[in-house]
């Protein structure tokens, strides 16, 4: 298939923050990386690279994939209700071609006083006879810690508001609601995290730029997240923030399993179960009702989770 | 509302069938029980009691509710489609009135040479005017191993049968077969477990029979299970055992949260969270590609899963 020259700038972008991050995580935790290379049935395929039980992370994947091919009598279905999600309504796709690339990561942290993180960068294209040429981005990035330390979450928020700025002023706003919005729990009341920003189907600009923002973004991560690591990194915690940290952790399977769209749709795809499932936590506790004698830190985040809070002035 | 004497029966018999449970559980691991009584906004309620970080049961919850009420403008469609999916269509249901009462459990206990156990048995009834009285029972129970005793998975599926025959010597092949259909993970390309018994929509004969099929079945999961736990709890496990047990809890923690009807309709209906939630394992682990080194009997394990076998000749 011929792809865009977009397509082509994204696919190295996103290999090329892989490295970066994972790099930055070496830098941290040396712990050798476990790299796989898998390649999908219909065309493409992808880097999975993984540390497992280092100091620092338990768990921490980053995997990027370029997947392309036909849309087949299968798959026509699930790819009319994509684009129908994105406002383009189509006749007939089948035989139409697409393209998708993306990095996407999740870091789970051995210590409970270091927040768990995830990111994701993606571009999409695929052309339809008869139709402008489709595509978008999508990305983001957001925090979920298990002891609130205010600073770091504003750090957080703070580097993304920085780079978001950059490119126009009124997408920090935006992207940090959808954030809000996308991670949430309705069976919980509660968000997954303290949000980040969060952005989909964003094609209304220039692709060059667009492309741009999200491979800055996607670096940014890395200034965004290490900080918080280092100043967390060595302070002492017990078995009782472990038992919380894992009992938190169960919350975020429930979101990954029950609501995320990206792993419904990678599983409904039959897709590489073992790179999806990449984000789940590396262990989590289910206990029947409240955590046992709460402490006010644990009670504090509680608060934040049930009503997001703006970390901006 | 006026509940037919089935309605009334079948509660009574949940109740009778809790309590006998949680006396045989008693009588191998003597850790209180909690219990918690509940109820539903809209009509009902229920008794959840559990046993938790006990010396033999790792978790252990047997909930029993009767929750009844009228269909409401926002429940309608739910109900439309809960009401097609057993092939009654009908016009609306608004204001119509609802009866539903089970025995739910799971126990998760805590040496992996002990497997899982679930079991479920329910009732459902509504009337819809212009329509024959609608209600149905379902029900099963399926037992999940980490590590395979035959003599265990043959005695469990044979105490199914000799109950189910007792009944209807085509129950037990027949639901056999949906057990092994429908605690299966399609992205994992494997069953739960090792299956057991499923029904669902049960309605084709006389009400009191199947009340009574029922409430027999319940009872039995005391013969049923009780004695491979017996079997099992003396015997000498280590860490890796552990280990293996909690990455296999992940798997089931998956089928409950991507694929189990019952709890995707408590979700979405905004049930009793921690109620639905109680079959949760204890702690589950996520690792990145295959269990290290497995051995032998690990392998046997998948093979099972991967190709049900019939336990019974």
């Amino acid at each position: 298939m011929g792809v865009s020259p977009t397509a082509n700038v994204m696919h190295g972008h996103v290999l090329h923050a892989q490295s970066a991050i994972c790099d930055a995580l070496q830098s941290i935790d040396p712990t050798p990386i476990h790299s796989d290379t898998w390649s999908r049935p219909g065309g493409g395929g992808g880097l999975t690279r993984i540390l497992s039980d280092g100091a620092v992370f338990e768990k921490a994947g980053v995997n990027v994939s370029a997947v392309y091919g036909s849309v087949t009598t299968e798959s026509q279905e699930m790819f009319r209700r994509l684009l129908k999600s994105r406002g383009c309504e189509v006749d007939s796709i089948e035989g139409v071609e697409f393209f998708a690339t993306g990095v996407s990561l999740v870091i789970h942290p051995v210590s409970p006083f270091i927040p768990t993180v995830h990111a994701n960068y993606r571009y999409f294209e695929c052309n339809v006879p008869g139709n402008d040429a489709i595509w978008w981005f999508g990305g983001g990035a957001d925090l979920t810690p298990y002891y609130l330390f205010e600073e770091d979450v504003r750090h957080f928020h703070e580097q993304h508001k920085d780079i978001c700025d950059q490119y126009d002023t009124s997408f920090y706003p935006q992207f940090k609601k959808q954030c809000d919005d996308y991670f949430y729990l309705p069976h919980r009341k509660e968000t997954r995290g303290v949000g980040g920003i969060f952005y989909d189907y964003l094609h209304d600009r220039d692709q060059a730029l667009l492309c741009d923002f999200s491979s800055a973004a996607a670096h940014r991560f890395i200034d965004a997240y290490l900080p918080i690591v280092r100043r967390r990194m060595s302070m002492d915690y017990t078995d009782r923030h472990k038992a919380w940290q894992e009992v938190r952790r169960g919350r975020y399977a429930e979101f990954n399993l029950v609501y995320d769209r990206g792993t419904a749709f990678g599983l409904k795809t039959d897709g590489r179960v073992e790179s999806i499932l990449m984000s789940m936590p590396p262990r989590a506790r289910w206990i029947y009702g409240d955590f046992p004698n709460m402490t006010d830190q644990e009670a504090t985040l509680l608060d934040v989770l049930s009503s997001p809070r703006d970390w901006i002035d």
